[in-house]
């Protein structure tokens, strides 16, 4: 989800200059954030992509809010094959101890049911967890948006999702990167990372809690190398010789008293079915979420490359800090 | 000009961060330019705000374009006095060798006359060189925009300028901060600085000549404390021994060759009559004009404060670089 654009690495930055930078960053903008009745005109989006702050919207419409009963989205799916995410805890990209003693980044296993599979499973009170999570365009893919057409576990599901935003295509004057599909319940976890993607996010059924931190204050979550790891079908967690150690924050739950220190101004945001969160690019997020079922759909769009805001996350994102 | 916001000293940056942040800079943004053939809608305009580099506009409209002859003005002038800044050498609000040898910010001597006078005066090659430059919202101040009423010495040529600028209006959600009217002649050169605002510059009649650097590069342009002093009536050169040091460019003309260090990636616009510049506040700028009499008109709006580029200005503004 990290994403690495080509670009020479950063010279270091000194803490008390990031210290300096979040400082003033909080100075001029506070943690609170806007709450809109309705969903902006491209114009009022416009502006809020440039303050580049997250703002939760009522309104924004999507036929899936009131068709997705479970009968329904298992009558559609039928036995449709699906891809879901499953390790023993809940923290699937997360970093997890293994049985060695050590750290590792640990990839989910990923185990192919159908949807009715994994509602059961969901309700069930299984000791694994089970998230679907796949984030790859799962209801439709750059594929989609660039050939008219692709692959998609969930294609019988999209006449009840709008491929675009029509507010953000016209203020961006762009299609989507992806459009995925989450479906998990209350043990399911999305630990603290930032994407490179401008993010609409609207829950469907359930409740999500979001806890956000601005691209300023990302060295107070103590990001490290850690080996890579993936759960196998046994889910025994298991070291990939091969793949790069993966760069990760160290603060496992952000919610924890104490997990962040006092410089850090998390922005709790609980959104319930209906609402749209715009995560701006390069915001930290944890995300939790309640009740049994939990859905939710995110429109995921390529960042503005240009002007400042990519160096202005390149130079917050890079690693070398004296 | 140059604005300080109340905010903390920042740290030390190296100027090896600093290099690296305006390569990373060039490498997204290059030093290329738009120029759009008509006004920008709202939302496109909001979009070029977003991407904070400078655009030239065609057809922007403003009466004064059509109607502001010699003649014409003079007439609608009459006797009203009007501030016109003096100088020996066309550089006012610049870094300047006094007779005692050393350098000074100099401030021009600001002489009262009819701009009938102003217009003699620009046409007879008089020795010293006069710039109507008030830039105090001369047309329109900030009190026009609070209270709706305000003095102006140029109340009389009000119903040709439009107080605002229709798309920037409904793309920043603001009135102006200032309204200006220029008049100067070749000889009149402003120095390279940057402001705190948005602005959009207008050339009436004759030709102007920008030379642009991003915030990025100001590191280039090696800023330094200077003395403060005034020209007096005679246009002697006086220090002002209570006024604060002015810290300003080093660099008194970036266009001739080895002015910059190869790190800059100056832009090079010519406006004409009827081309209209948006310049992002940060921006560094350097004008000269061509032509007898050369009239512009600047529209002056506040910068957003919230989001990032403030803090992005404020960072790269910073005087202290190891």
């Amino acid at each position: 989800m990290a994403d690495d654009q080509d670009s020479e690495q950063r010279p270091p930055i000194s803490r008390e200059l990031l210290k300096w930078i979040s400082r003033e960053y909080f100075d001029m903008n506070g943690s609170s954030y806007h709450v809109l009745d309705r969903p902006p005109t491209p114009l009022e989006f416009a502006r809020l992509v440039h303050l580049s702050r997250p703002v939760v919207i009522k309104g924004v419409e999507c036929p899936a809010l009131t068709k997705w009963t479970d009968d329904y989205l298992v009558q559609m799916m039928g036995d449709q094959s699906i891809s879901v995410a499953v390790t023993p805890n809940g923290r699937a990209d997360a970093v997890t101890r293994a049985p060695d003693g050590k750290l590792y980044f640990a990839e989910p296993f990923i185990d192919s049911m159908t949807l009715r599979d994994l509602f059961e499973k969901l309700r069930s009170g299984d000791t694994n967890v089970y998230y679907l999570q796949s984030q790859n365009g799962n209801v439709y893919s750059q594929d989609f948006f660039s050939d008219g057409e692709d692959a998609s576990e969930f294609a019988s599901l999209r006449a009840d999702v709008p491929p675009e935003v029509d507010f953000v295509r016209d203020a961006l004057d762009r299609t989507p990167d992806a459009v995925n599909l989450w479906i998990g319940g209350s043990d399911s976890v999305t630990s603290i990372h930032s994407d490179s993607y401008e993010n609409m996010y609207t829950v469907v059924r359930g409740t999500k809690h979001f806890t956000l931190l601005p691209p300023s204050e990302g060295w107070c979550l103590q990001e490290r190398l850690y080996p890579h790891a993936v759960y196998t079908r046994e889910l025994d967690l298991l070291p990939s010789h091969e793949a790069s150690p993966v760069r990760w924050s160290s603060v496992s739950d952000p919610d924890l008293p104490d997990a962040l220190p006092p410089e850090a101004h998390p922005i709790q945001i609980t959104l319930t079915a209906g609402d749209t969160l715009y995560l701006p690019v390069g915001w930290w997020h944890f995300v939790r979420q309640s009740g049994d079922v939990t859905i939710a759909l995110n429109w995921w769009y390529d960042a503005e490359l240009e002007g400042v805001n990519w160096v202005w996350l390149n130079m917050l994102r890079g690693d070398h800090v004296l």
